[in-house]
């Protein structure tokens, strides 16, 4: 089953994706949940039932090419994201193989929706892509084993982890450059786990910026694996149902190549991962900065 | 003006602190903001206008002992640390003295509120403390100057930034020593604006342990003080109101004593910053990992 969240006059919306066509969720199911989090706080019982009552509800469906799509969860209590998942990416920086996973976090601030623009800012030329498997959490958990943890598993998405790289090595944290405004696509939608192989492994996974494949590579190329990962980071804190992790990307990032390809107002550029789907996004420049407060 | 929040039977309630006493402001004013994050978005007007209204109302007054404080804000959008901040740790920690600063996020399951135990992991015995400030930001903004940065300021709390120093420094990233579960206190309250320097410079900032003094130093000695971190961070990204910055420690950490020192399970510690006042938590161990999924 595929969700997502959809952007309406009175705000953001549920919506399953049939074919090329959504449910309104709340049109269909009238206790339904309102949010992504509200229904995977409802566990997978109640996500089953659903399944069935949508098929059976005569809810009008909209065209998904017609539905404004926003990340399909904004509001993650935390989003967590491993570097130098994939070897060849490691190489690529300069870094070495990592023995433990190299961790940040995403601000929500720093996210946008499928088709939504990602921002060039304005204090930087450097903006690259980086195409990540994102792991939706489907329960509270902490100290899961490597074998339990595919079960804590809701879904999974695509993720675009766009980066600045000059502030990302501007110190030896990252932070700072995963976390400009509007620099992190998510979705186009959470894909149940069901749906993909255990794991999300052997998916293939590929950006392309103005049709031309900048990466290519496989789930199963990652250093530390869906259910490590989670094992690993269930140790320090505990996974709350709609958090998210991305797993790293794979080698051909921007950064690295000669000379640097970098993103540029006017691009467009699609991360996709086989059967989970794929994530476009114009590239725009910040408008100019000017001091805002509200 | 003080402000906390409490738990009672029924949640979470937000409290004005008035000498050694408590006015739960939801029972004094009717239609008041439920929690710390709708009262700062309410905005300055309306604040000021609520201390007129809990003078004269005539709620009863709870005695601050008896409150069980929670961190006065744990569902901030971001929560962004500061490294590195003060000299004096930069050189006992072997780092280099930043030109930009160190950031790392910490997730809302990191964090405590006064009194309550900070947890020494079942996976490593190395806790160590870190006094630091917290800017609690009031207003939305981005791209704000280093001038106008203070208007954006709703007050100040303090932080005991507890780390996790072998998880910390096991990859580059600092993100999973700063973590943990219950490893981060904050409070005791938020501490308006008004009723501090401007910038909150030159205050007094300690942490005892066990009733010594392990860190001593003033907030003037910040590399980065609080205007201008605002005006930094504001560049890459959109604060919001209740968004909190954690302003880096000073010099004293016990990791960098000889030999080190290490928080145990029975260990009180408290971090105090003038004119803000002292936060004080129990150490403990935590219960002996076992796998929990709800």
């Amino acid at each position: 089953m595929r969700y997502l969240s959809f952007e309406a006059d009175d705000g953001l919306r549920l919506g399953a994706v049939v074919d090329d066509q959504v449910i309104d969720i709340g049109a269909a199911v009238p206790d339904a949940p309102a949010s992504m989090k509200d229904l995977i706080r409802a566990g997978s019982e109640f996500e089953s039932g659903l399944r069935a009552r949508l098929a059976e509800a005569a809810a009008p469906r909209l065209p998904l090419s017609q539905c404004r799509l926003a990340p399909p969860i904004a509001d993650a209590s935390k989003f967590i994201c491993l570097g130098l998942n994939y070897a060849d990416h490691a190489k690529e920086g300069g870094f070495a193989l990592p023995e433990y996973p190299a961790l940040f976090l995403r601000a929500p601030s720093s996210l946008i929706g499928p088709g939504q623009p990602m921002l060039v800012p304005s204090c930087s030329e450097r903006l690259d892509y980086e195409a990540e498997l994102v792991i939706v959490i489907g329960k509270r958990c902490r100290h899961v084993s490597e074998d339990a943890a595919l079960d804590v598993v809701f879904g999974y998405t695509a993720f675009n982890d766009g980066s600045i790289r000059d502030y990302q090595r501007r110190t030896a944290q990252w932070t700072a450059g995963k976390n400009f405004d509007a620099t992190g696509a998510l979705g186009p939608w959470i894909v149940t786990a069901d749906a993909v192989p255990p794991g999300a492994s052997g998916l293939g996974i590929r950006t392309r910026l103005n049709g031309r494949t900048m990466q290519d590579s496989t789930t199963d190329r990652m250093i530390f694996p869906v259910a490590r990962t989670i094992a690993i980071l269930s140790e320090i804190m505990t996974l709350e149902p709609g958090d998210l992790i991305a797993t790293g990307t794979p080698e051909g990032v921007g950064h690295a190549r000669t000379p640097p390809v970098w993103m540029r107002p006017g691009d467009e550029v699609t991360v996709e991962i086989d059967r989970i789907g794929a994530l476009t996004n114009p590239v725009a420049a910040e408008a100019p900065a000017a001091q805002a407060v509200a």
